[in-house]
């Protein structure tokens, strides 16, 4: 057979890993040739491709960060004219199937191919791990290990300088990186999306430690974190798709109200791009792995219209349409148990 | 309520992050006391005991390798003879429940007092990953982590040096830490002591790398590793109380005969202690914190005779009967899988 | 004898351990004792102190970032109405020397209380490495690590997406850390204070990488870099003490100005508190080891009103009048040296 | 101009970043080309060399552990017939000038080479820190951090299970590596090649720890450590050619007397490889960047003969005769200083 991979939406820890284990698995295990579309879901549209070869220089990448295939942000919505260039392209190139790696709007364009009569199975990808129907995504592990890294510091320069430090993490709909860097972190509050905030608690949180004594704080703000209606005022910005408002700034805003009212020095730091970037954990080489392995036996065995995920120790494959109906959020009873944490 | 938690076994990265967990959701949630035997079983027999309090202090050892508690290798049917002992010591301490902490050893002693009256809630330790019942157990991704860590700095020695570079990481009897450091590390061979290993092929694979225009070689080996019978002469050591040779330094046997029959030079690292000791990972820290917590609530929901484990993403309770009955292997499956991996 | 020691200033990685190792010299060494000022000079002044044993509590400390002693940012100026209350507490206490670990601004109080007739010997102490009269100061290896560490992560990000990174860290006044840390992490282009930058060149320097079709770019900004005059319009901020002008969020208006006019899309991160908390790196533990067992036996020998230093592979004495005459800024043939390693 | 480099010895973290800035130097200040021989001298006497261009490629070794170019430890004195042929074949490919890196041996060839009438610019490399006439070595500040890694993960395993725990490092003749790591990593006691040791005094230290009330002890042991004369048995070995008896496994050995004669499970781990691969860190790169930066600035400034050396904050020239007339050993105040931080 001749497959075809692309990755597309933001980068994440991981990505060269499962392109190499597709190459790989496809070469050695059943004679297989694989090319890469490059930047995405354009390289396909504009029939940009590599050829990959199961050789070092594929072995060398899984250590590294990225995509050697770069990635584009390329919406699915925006090909649907471009069904028939896409079929003419992949059969112009002997493609007898695609690997698309991407998040849920990857992954929606690749079902939406698949109804379409082309032979494709999806590969989750996201640091946030908000892809329904697994367990979780490479990349997540990376994220939460830099962010924990990140809070290990702070937790020392917040306590010699009797502190509040806020770190704002990503996680723009779901909180799960909040909720493990937190939880790893030994945050003494965690905001995430899925619950709305209300200072009044956070305050009165912190309240409490310098009452009892403690010098300082660490709150772990998810970057989608919004109060409950009608407790602060703030430019709400635009609606995404999802419904949820976005907003640049929440640790900020939060930080400000503390140190407006708990009159403790107050510190935000925004941990940004470098939560998505560098070398993956060992955890997420393994998981991205298995992941592009599977994807490339399911193609194999003619599983088309799935998608591989992880179940307990198992990957299994799904289909395409459960792993895009909706967001995966943080389940309320593993946000109650964190709470016991909270310093 | 008032609890009584210990640790026993090898070290294990996540023993202290257990420990706060359960102290700090006894306290926080059910307003609970909690206190700590020493040096595992024997601090229970000879009645020696820490008051555990939900401050500052415990607050800190979330990150801190090794256990406050110390812990000991006493062996459950040691303490046969002193369970009225122990009944004694617990009553006189006023202690409701007890949370052992450790691997299948300890779980098999916690069982047995759980059958003879005592109530128990286990918690699962192993750095090996070898508890059944459990889809990962705390410290284990630690281990990986750092054997990958070592592997990746091997690379470019090996490859500098146009040598095969063995690395013999922990697994007495299961090869999980090698399987998954293996593979996050790219090693283009390794041994796991679920497949006795047959030196030919190893040589095999290496002088094929060699033919291809590699210049070098990485293998892990499984300390616990075994030869496909009358393939190699060796010293078999003693045999354990499951029925394994053990050997010490089969990794060293392995790159004997490569070097001998490869003509290549060979050189061995055996990783040892720095795989069990340290600042647990954030997975490890995470999985840890949520052990504590649940256990901790099932002692007092009254479901005794359990023990926590992971279930793709939820802690849930079995049998301590299920945790205790065999060890947990890499299955064929999954050692196919890495296999296609292989350099 | 009897030695006092405060910490003061910012936070730095490395302060524990010079505590702990002028604790452990006097003890071992000299057979004397050791007290702690709390919070810096204001617990000196408000005879806020605490005993430090020579036992395995301090030992602890050597790997921890922060001060266990806090730290606190009164200007040395302000204690001038306090000199009496000083040597009333200092006598009182029975202290015969004191140990004062702080940056420019604490040694310029230090050697004012020498010039009073207290006996002192400074430990200079800033991330920033900005110190006159020493190599080196401990604290920095750790800051330019930790930004090492980010730049690698954001090199895969930046290239994945064809996009300009800003990365700015700290340096109010000077540019070591950018200097290193951009130097160690590939960056293509790095601003320093001490050298005012030309936008247009920058700008240049980014559209040459493009046009010879590299994909991305990675630039560090010291927080305190600063335009050539009239080049760029931005709101200047305060004047400090330094006839610096400060300005908060640099390396955003350096990204802006790139975006608009090289029309690639740029991010900025800045790193922030990270870079100054945690564990420090080897290199400044042994560093910050070394500077507080020189200094308690300066101490011993009685060489009164000095500073320890790193001169090469020693550490020696300087008069505490050299080490607070002005900032050590980075030498023009440094920075020209660094400029042809931008990609 | 065009030159020639080549790497030759043991792998340390930093040659590729040398590479990299003499490449990047020779191409962007000067206008010269590069060329890298390959497999140290043995590539020079058989003509086996590689273009080196100023290109994304050379960008990315910056971060690589190893020798993109090999290496060998083809002595110097095997060479001396091949004067004729190095000469013809720097003059074939029209090479002006020479950049060997490496060790003391390396160096000595260098000389050697230069002694001869070719113009040679030195650069020395050991992670073992011992050239003579420079404060450090890149490759060192690495293999100190990973040993230090090491050292602060078996403390916690030590004092969890009552133990004395011995980790051997690299120094078969110096004991850099060792007082470094031991002091960063607060062992109890560090034995260097440098200081013949006392295992009565090792016995009544750990001893003496234990009478304390201290529960486990660490001893960093420099692989050339070898006992004073006559206090223990063991075998030689082969004495090399500096004079020096090497012993594999002295750390096993002080780690058995410990065990006979104190009482207490001790374990020894032998770090081995893992200290010379990999990723360098910061200062490393920094260090490497400017040697390569400043030996490829000498060599178009005719400063022949000579080798980069750091003294303080400069990278300076010296002659190659003073970086190979000894090794550079600790000096006894650094050890003496080192002993009072022993726990």
């Amino acid at each position: 057979m001749r497959l075809a991979t692309l990755t597309s939406g933001g980068d994440c820890p991981g990505l060269n890993a499962v392109i190499r284990s597709i190459v790989r698995t496809a070469s050695a295990e059943y004679g297989s040739t694989v090319v890469g579309y490059q930047d995405g879901w354009v390289g396909l549209l504009e029939d940009r491709r590599l050829d990959l070869y199961d050789d070092e220089e594929i072995d060398r990448i899984l250590l590294r960060g990225g995509t050697i295939l770069g990635t584009g942000r390329l919406h699915p919505d925006k090909f649907r004219n471009g069904l028939d260039q896409i079929k003419a392209n992949l059969e112009d190139a002997g493609i007898d199937a695609l690997i698309p790696i991407g998040g849920e709007g990857t992954l929606k364009g690749a079902k939406w191919l698949s109804d379409n009569g082309i032979p494709v199975v999806g590969v989750p990808k996201t640091i946030d791990n908000d892809v329904n129907g697994t367990d979780y995504t490479f990349g997540f592990d990376t994220a939460v290990s830099v962010a924990t890294d990140a809070i290990d510091r702070l937790h020392t320069t917040a306590e010699s300088h009797d502190r509040v430090m806020i770190v704002e993490v990503m996680g723009r709909h779901v909180g799960w990186i909040a909720l493990h860097a937190g939880m790893a972190g030994g945050a003494h509050y965690t905001v995430i999306p899925e619950v709305p905030f209300d200072i009044d608690e956070i305050v009165k949180a912190m309240q409490r430690r310098f009452q009892m004594g403690e010098k300082y704080g660490i709150i772990v703000v998810a970057e989608g974190a919004t109060p409950k209606e009608g407790t602060i005022d703030y430019d709400e910005g635009e609606v995404d798709q999802y419904g949820h408002k976005t907003f640049v700034g929440m640790g900020q805003l939060i930080g400000d109200e503390i140190k407006r009212r708990v009159g403790q020095d107050v510190r935000t730091t925004v941990l940004g791009h470098i939560q998505r970037g560098g070398t993956p954990t060992a955890y997420d080489r393994v998981l991205a792995t298995r992941y592009g392995a599977n994807a490339a036996r399911a193609v194999h065995e003619g599983k088309f219209g799935s998608c591989v995920a992880l179940h307990g120790e198992e990957i299994e494959l799904i289909d395409l349409a459960n792993a895009v109906d909706e967001l995966k959020t943080v389940p309320q009873h593993r946000y109650e148990l964190a709470q016991w944490m909270f310093g």
